[in-house]
């Protein structure tokens, strides 16, 4: 009937057309959480050990998409840095239910859910600040608030240091003094 | 290090394995929006046409994640009826997330947007009383409250009347009277 290339016009397709697949949410996470910008980071900082030519595939479908942009790197030669768009900073709020619904339902270490957990708790309000903070990293605007990516990593640093203080208790406790 | 079957801890990256590809999220959207609850509805109903085999091996998949269950259904002999669990029912608000993305950012139209707006709009207690219904619905527990369905199914038609109106109100005005 219509030569679109979609499969239908639902908005729920719609977004599983973009990132249904195994690896697009894990490179737009790394890039909006982790802010890893190189492909190298982005590479050898993945927690679940992307492939190369993966990576290289899913950077391209994703400019495609208009989720990235890429440019030089001015301050590394040879290197392109990629940024997210405003398409994709609006990804904000699903990857706050996504984290939610994961911690919620599925084994997440508590480590890796400290971020989810504040993100969550944080809101609306939170994830408009956060999408204010990354279009100032990612597209040059202005941003005026709290830094949500400094304390996300504290939240995160918080979690790695508490589980080692239990781990170290109960290692002490074993053998009574 | 561990024996996990997962890449990662990560509460996002778990989400991802057990709907990040084309089909999953589709046919639990199918479930919980249109109610199709038998194999063959949700295979002829589908809007993007999915293909039997595919079906499926979805339905198995979402079985063995514990989002989905299998039953005999009482009123049709030699048919299963499978029901949404609460670990699925937990993504309504994922799905108001999606669809509010999908519906700002992609090409999606106006009568297939008419429920992800109701649904985005009513926010937080609209998906609390949503989830209700689908307990009811799905798990046979007790549901207090408005059907979110009749509202959205409500939604969908006056979004789809209207643009009937508008379609014939240009074909009138063409050759004026």
């Amino acid at each position: 009937m219509t030569d679109s290339p979609h499969r239908s016009g639902c908005p729920i397709n719609l977004a599983v057309e973009v990132f249904g697949d195994k690896w697009s949410l894990i490179v737009l996470r790394d890039m909006m959480f982790g802010n890893r910008r190189h492909f190298r980071e982005v590479l050898t900082q993945s927690l679940e050990g992307i492939a190369s030519n993966i990576l290289a595939d899913r950077l391209k479908r994703l400019m495609d998409d208009g989720m990235i942009s890429r440019a030089d790197d001015p301050t590394h030669r040879q290197k392109a840095i990629y940024s997210l768009t405003e398409k994709s900073i609006a990804l904000v709020p699903v990857f706050a239910q996504l984290g939610a619904w994961g911690r919620n339902w599925m084994p997440a270490t508590e480590e890796l859910s400290a971020r989810s957990e504040l993100l969550e708790h944080g809101g609306p309000i939170m994830w408009e600040c956060f999408m204010s903070e990354l279009r100032n990293i990612h597209l040059g605007a202005e941003h005026k608030g709290p830094s949500i990516l400094e304390e996300l990593q504290h939240a995160y640093e918080e979690a790695v240091a508490r589980m080692r203080n239990e781990e170290e208790g109960e290692q002490t406790l074993s053998p009574p003094a």
